[in-house]
């Protein structure tokens, strides 16, 4: 027998009380601490707070849109599994459309990725949605463009592409947006699936809180 | 509009040139290189090259099961929903029992996480599988307990729970085990599914490769 800690409750305990210990949140609102202690949770990297980019409504209105029913619109399917549909105040809808039968035709009609293409099959469900990227930098690009040339607006975006090609360009880009739509992001090339859906978890959480 | 790359084969191809760029993979097998290239794609991180615990034997091992047929096991359902099925070389199982209905009662009685209870369930398909952790410590510790106790063994295993508690301390026993099982894993506290996903998908497509 190994000895490590087994009782869930005891093992979430330390793990935040470690990531209070290690993590300077001053000047954090209460939300937003609980966001970054979840996304930092997902990932075992206290040291990403320091590139963590947010707008100081980013928790108000994603709490506000859950709790009034919005959409959850995910770039990618890993990201829609982590989320924990009993946390959703409002039964939300979580929808991905990378998968739709039309997207690669779509994909290759628009010269991008599949990722962007997907995009396009958000505009019915933008409007006040809370818009998740834990992917694709050329689809969190493409949903900045459209709303530039007017596509409706999501009540907020968590911006959390990974890699080597365009996600710390797409994550800045979205920080110095003038579109001014509340947003959190982690800036340069982290990122990732379990970070944006830790992200949605604890605004869903929030949002559960004193309902 | 913004200036990215949108052509999805070139910007694979600028990301793993760049990762070939940043990462001094000397020393390591080809099908290594390819495994530890997928999954520093899928976190943006090289430097965590310097924490890649593996078994020479690992690539080998996982790629002969998938081409025999084995299940892989996953720990949690964001690995399973990161697995990409048309790569597996024979239609290949994608099984997680951690959502079967009496886990939570097993958990329970046996004082465990349900991540932990879930891999009691792993017993029949364990022989000879792919079994891989991209969350859960007390996962990866209870099948290093149970196998030690005399459980079936997996062809190799792939380790990526991630986290403040027990996830170090569980891939540094998987590397320091006797059970003398091929595997792949990230000391520290680093990891997660899509890292467990990228390993699996890696060992996927050398499994399709010259069959």
């Amino acid at each position: 027998m190994y000895d490590y800690l087994r009782a869930p409750q005891a093992i979430y305990e330390k793990s935040f009380a470690t990531i209070r210990q290690e993590v300077d949140f001053s000047g954090m609102s209460d939300p937003m601490r609980s966001i970054a202690t979840r996304i930092i949770h997902a990932c075992g990297m206290p040291e990403i707070l320091n590139e963590l980019s947010f707008d100081d409504k980013v928790a108000e209105a994603a709490v506000a849109a859950l709790r009034g029913g919005a959409p959850i619109l995910s770039d990618c399917e890993m990201v829609t599994h982590g989320i924990i549909k009993r946390f959703l105040p409002k039964n939300n809808s979580v929808i991905c459309t990378l998968n739709q039968p039309d997207v690669p035709t779509r994909a290759a009609e628009m010269h991008t990725t599949r990722s962007a293409a997907a995009i396009e099959l958000w505009r019915e469900h933008l409007e006040g949605s809370v818009a998740v990227f834990g992917n694709a930098p050329t689809a969190l690009f493409h949903l900045l463009e459209i709303m530039e040339k007017g596509a409706p607006k999501p009540a907020a975006i968590l911006g959390f592409p990974v890699g080597f090609v365009g996600a710390a360009e797409s994550k800045t880009a979205l920080a110095e947006s003038t579109l001014n739509i509340p947003f959190v992001t982690l800036l340069g090339r982290k990122g990732g699936s379990a970070m944006a859906a830790a992200a949605v978890n604890a605004i869903a959480r929030l949002a559960g809180e004193g309902t």
